[in-house]
Order: structure tokens, then sequence, then C-alpha cells
């Protein structure tokens, strides 16, 4: 397998572990020293830092255990990256790739069955957010970690009353 | 061309197919063997099988034809995969994907023309399903062919009166 | 590299170009002599052309820097694809790719912060467009450029009065 290839499947893990709200998984892709930060646009080519950034795959695993919501019932998520961009110099890759977040929500069967002429798919999907994801890694022991990770979102993040 | 990417091709033509209601196309990407099954999700990691399994290029082909609604006038979609996870060994394979399944409705160009200050593309993009393909192949006579498809749904599926 | 990843990251400047409303980088991924044509959907498997098509980088650099909305305060989009077959003959190249447009807007932070409750990334992320790039590359200089790029829109294109 290519080394762009094995980049690429580092995000598409990424993202499963994301969706899957499973820290460990999360976690094992960045080094101990990996820094992860968000940044809101706040104009047509900048972006400001949103809140500290995460050290290590110890605090993404914290923060995907106990910061991100939980899905409510019938909730599912899907994080997709798109139009990849990967430069690897030796032991040392950067990938830009886009992003955009799909939320889930599966409607629940009425006890008495599905209504006449009702067919298909039941639930909404909705994308919820964008933006790219800039990644940094490196080769350790032969496999590609994460050692910096910069995501730019699209939209500024709420924070009650901040 | 590496493997991967060929075996990546074969999910880009099936949907590709999908969306054109190409049976005759779609089916041959299939081994006469095949297994495909359909599952809806239940719960956190847990789903259960929708309705029978379709059985080879000639029961997808089947399927395409008869069983899935054709486009209404104006109408198109797009079954879209990202986040490819592909291993393969000697001839035989496994790919996970996302996806998901956009429907497109044209609006009708109006007899006396578009109205003063509409302008862009007319008509809406709604995704309307999303889930993952794990999907098994083979290598024959130097072509991969999808000898297992497991679609994972998010949502359930309506069957009039079920 | 492969030839088939050099090709699709070509398409990926070029959707971040497009995003960024940067004519001078997309326009730098065309020859001088590359036709850009629009072709909008009037049947199953029936298009017409959209206008007349551009010619070659300078066209290009033209037609996004004056003929593409800006976006307004707060908007992004995100031009993405999905889905490619890519098949190569010596210095020539064909590139087909499903592509989804987002267009995101992007919510003002009130002048005393978000309300009680409210929290998440703010504003609204809507697919626009969609459709297929039937995209045909050469290889000058040992760097893959567009020569030839069609973009079959799902949907008819407003303009006012026509």
């Amino acid at each position: 397998m290519s080394d762009e290839r094995k980049i690429q499947e580092v995000l598409a893990r990424y993202v499963r572990a994301t969706d899957r709200r499973d820290g460990k998984a999360q976690g094992a892709l960045f080094t101990d020293e990996a820094v992860v930060q968000i940044h809101v646009k706040t104009g047509r080519d900048s972006y400001e830092p949103f809140g500290e950034p995460l050290i290590g795959g110890a605090g993404v695993e914290f923060a995907v255990e106990h910061l991100m919501a939980p899905h409510p019932e019938g909730g599912s998520s899907h994080h997709t990256t798109a139009d990849h961009i990967i430069d690897i110099e030796g032991d040392s890759a950067r990938m830009s790739a886009q992003f955009v977040v799909f939320s889930v929500q599966a409607a629940a069967r009425p006890a008495d069955g599905w209504p006449d002429g009702v067919f298909g798919a039941q639930g909404t999907v909705r994308p919820i957010e964008s933006g790219y994801y800039e990644t940094g890694l490196r080769r350790v022991d032969g496999e590609w970690k994460i050692v910096k990770h910069d995501i730019f979102m699209d939209m500024p993040i709420a924070v009650t009353g901040a």
C-alpha cells in the first residue's frame, strides 16, 4: 500500500472513531505529544483558535469520551472527508482534507407498523458542520501517527454565555 | 494502477450504476454467488438484517431493474462514498466505506422563463440515507469482483403495513 | 506519488480554488487551450450545453474573478468530489467524479453572547448543486494539466428573463 493511502486511512479511522465516540481508537492515532487545535472562521481567510489545544492521544481520548455529546436514541453521525492533498517528505507528511459532518436521526417505527404509503429509509440526514482538516503526521516504527491536527471550522461554536 | 484503487473504482462504478438504475452494469460487478444483504441499525453497535439477501450479479440486476423506484421527472440521485479502508490479502480484499445518498429534484423552468432575480441552479439536493458499505471482493481472471456486500443503514426502512 | 493520485489532486486543488474564489490558482490548473463547458440535465441520459465554453486558464481565471458571486459575510462553500474513475494512457488521462456543492452560512454571534442552552457550531450547511465532472488531462513538462472539463449539472441554471 502506498504511503499516501496509509496516511489517508489514518483519517478514515479517525472519522469512524469520532462517529462511534470511541476515544481509545481515536487516541491511538495520535502521538503522545500531538497538538490538536480547533479554529473558527472569522473572515474570508482568517480564523481564530477556539479553546485550548488537546495534547496527545490521551487528551484526544479524554475529549472524545467526556466532552463530545453522545448520540441520542436513534442518532448517528458521519464525519466525511474529501479531496485530500498529501505531501510526504521522508518520515513526515502533511494532509489537507475537506470535511462535512452529517447528523442522522432515525425515525422510530410506530407500534402498529409504518403507515400505508410510507416507504424507504425513515429519518433525517442533515449536514451540520464543515471545514478543513490540516494534519501533520510522522512515521513512528513504520506506522503513520498524527502529530498535529488543525480543525478549521466554517462556523463559530457557541459556548453558553460566552 | 494499484489494487487498492482498482477496488475503490469497483465501488465508484457501483454507485454510478445504482444512480442510473442500470441493473446490467451493476450486476456485472458481482460474482454469480455474491451475497448482498441490507442491515438496519437498531442500537449503538447493533444492526438487524432487513429482508432476504440478493444472490449474485443476476439477483442484483433484477433488484435494480424491478425493485428500485425510478427517478421522477427531473429527479437524480448520487450515492457518494468516502473514507475507504481497504485490506488486500492475495486475491481477496475487504473494503469499508461510508456512504451518503443525495436525492436531487430539478425545478421545472417556467413556460415564460425564470422570474427576475432568480439565478443559479434551480432545484433541491437532499441527503436522504447514510451508513456504511462493508464489501468483500475476490480477484477473478485478473478483475476484482464483489463476493459479499453488506449495507449498514443508519435508519429503519419502512415497508407498508410491516 | 502515483499518476492517478496526482490527477486526483488536480481536482482537489480545483475545488479549493473555486471555494476561495481564487481565479489565479484555478486558472493555473488548465492549459491555454483548455475547453470548459457546463451542461444541464434535460432527461434521464440527456444534457444540453449551458452558455459558451470558457477557453484556457485565462478564461477560467476571468470567470472565477468576475462571474462567480462572492460569498456573503459569514459565507463559505465546499465543492466536494467523490468516487473518481481515472484512466491514463501515456500522457493523456480521463477522470470522472461525482460532485456535491455545499453552501455554508455562519450565524453571527449576538453582541451579548450566545443564549443559554445554545451550543455547538452555529449556522447552516446546505447542499445546493450536484452532478458529474468529466475531465481530460494531459501531462505537460511532467505536470498534469486540465485540457477539457465538462460539468454535468443535475439541475437547470436560471438566467434572469431567459
